[in-house]
């Protein structure tokens, strides 16, 4: 039963990676500036299209426009007060797929304000390290399965497992999915959790490889459910990881080598990589 | 006649080339925060000064301080609205040139207010792809060679032969001159359309390649005419893009290639790069 | 006696890099949208942590939770009126390090204002080229050696000597460092001089290399003094500098194997890098 699941899944994200690189589907993002060079080069690598935008309206336009939606809470303008609730009203409304990344979180009154909104807007995928979706269920005030998380800065000094309680909370409650980036990854749709392998030493050290995840689980998300966007996104990330690590002399060979890596990743190569499934019901 | 004039058109070229590698001119932008990098990286690799700027006091400055100014439409923010307006008027009182680089259009009530009065302040180049040119000649009520265009977010959707019309009438409304990026790329004055080959198919799949374009033509502009300009940046990019690409695994490695081979393109490079010039007089 | 204070600063600079890659500080910025990922990026391959933030509330979260802070005023934002004062008072009252460099210092009213300020609350280090250096001793009236500065953008015009008088004006007034930035560097706290040697032909052909080097300056300010923190980022940025220029085919080739080399290089390497050693006293 569960061999036949994980056959199914290995199914479908092949079919995700192909999708894309058929259709080509425009996936616009709110994102911070220290990476929205990578999230874009990354979204085309694997065959979207990348659009980024700060108004409200262009916010709300793009939502329009594109398959699905990526927003990213690191360094917040002031116009995101107006943008981001603007723009996630209409993803509602019109029903579309949109990742957060809820970057930073704990820091600031209007990322904090924007966050809490966020917990009524449920977004479709929620992306971070264990210490931010740990930190993000205890905002919500869901289970978090712990007292205090570990966030300081950008980076998690928290462990994956650490945050798996956190993970299914935030997921049962959004209907959608959680992916949680570390050594070993986590992604759950609240009722199945895929532990993924892979990936690379070097992805902590470039600014941006958590960030260019969520955008390309967002362009993923225009053609396949909330949680086969999110494993197809971290299992592509993971096989393209271990792949470029291998010809990199530093973290910044390794990331030109990477964006290489997920333009080459076939459907078979994504499917094929390693995870374990884990069942755990309603 | 017309080999004469091709004959001189490819002196020019290597002309700009060299003196711009000479002189190191500083070429101020107000561009996007997804390519900002790029742009800048691309303009020092020929050998320009860079400098980007958000505030319209600053915009009036560098107006003041530039050989020639770049303005890319891309991820515009509030300040925008004053800050555009007052550098245009600075730049036009100067008799400085300027390149336009609509992208977004059709997005956003601010992009297109501002996009409509730059018809009347009219830019010295106007640099997009097909689908762009051809939504800003619909913008401005001139001929467009068609009824609608295929922009949508930032991609093409139509061919630069279809462009064609969009694009002399531009320059002819300006006096400027129009590139128009594709598999081909199409430069004309309004009088004169040259054809220029070469490219490479990981030049879509960049980030920024036509910003950064437009960012060269800038450069280019303090030392040339707005046609020979903008056909300089559409000559080295096509030179720089082939040689890239043979080099090249993936996006990533081809940018990092295609970098350093806009550095190393001597003048007589590029003012081999094979292109075809029609002329259609006024 | 000169000769055993040259030894304490290399086993200083050697325990520093050691240090920083221990305990991998926070070293939260607020920097230009230009080269705001290549400062991330440096920050993390000698060992810190990067952060960037935009938000008056969030610089002084961020001052409170980093070990020190870079601030860049290249491309401000209308929202920097707020900011930088804001983190610039909470860093004071922690007394925690920052770096402040002025990039753009002439251009525009907000800047000027902001610089200052800045005389008044006494950056820890001052970073820039010579004729940023010039200029800001300049605004703020101490003897700058010279009647004119030369700013023009952002690179420099003037030779590293001529910001001698400049740089060691700087730091008394400051009791911190001054580092400038040029083909030989210059790093002072107003009592000794250390003239550091190597770098590349490349380094200037790259945005940011100088606002890298800044945010490198502040990581290594969480560990270390101020002039030991502004050399041991120079002497870093000039061992790597010189090592990737071996691999470089151009400015990108070189960008990619210079990050590299930051990662790569270990205490002693840049321990060894050759200085000079000047003793001027107070």
């Amino acid at each position: 039963m569960k061999k036949t699941t994980k056959e199914a899944l290995r199914r479908e994200i092949r079919e995700t990676v192909r999708l894309v690189r058929e259709k080509n589907p425009l996936t616009p993002s709110i994102t911070n500036t220290v990476t929205i060079n990578l999230v874009a080069n990354a979204q085309l690598a694997v065959g979207g299209s990348a659009a980024m935008v700060y108004l409200a309206d262009e916010g709300e336009g793009m939502a329009s426009l594109g398959g699905a939606m990526y927003i990213n809470m690191g360094t917040i303008l002031p116009v995101y007060a107006e943008t981001l609730p603007r723009t996630v009203k209409v993803l509602t409304e019109l029903g579309k797929p949109w990742v957060i990344d809820p970057v930073g979180i704990g820091v600031g009154a209007l990322r904090t304000s924007l966050l809490l909104g966020f917990q009524t807007d449920k977004p479709t995928i929620i992306r971070g390290n264990a210490s931010e979706i740990i930190a993000l269920a205890e905002l919500w005030e869901l289970d978090n399965g712990r007292t205090m998380s570990g966030v300081r800065g950008v980076d998690s000094t928290d462990s994956v497992e650490t945050a798996r309680t956190a993970a299914i909370s935030l997921a049962r409650h959004t209907g959608g999915a959680v992916a949680v980036s570390g050594p070993v990854d986590l992604v759950t749709d609240g009722k199945s959790l895929a532990w993924v392998e892979g990936g690379s030493k070097f992805l902590p050290m470039i600014t941006g490889a958590g960030c260019s995840l969520g955008g390309v689980a967002a362009v993923y998300a225009c053609v396949a459910s909330p949680f086969v966007a999110a494993l197809t996104a971290t299992a592509i990330y993971d096989f393209a990881g271990t792949k470029a690590e291998q010809r990199a002399e530093g973290p910044a060979s390794f990331q030109v080598a990477f964006l290489d890596a997920l333009y080459q990743a076939t459907p078979e190569d994504v499917g094929a990589q390693p995870f374990t499934l884990e069942v755990i019901g309603k």
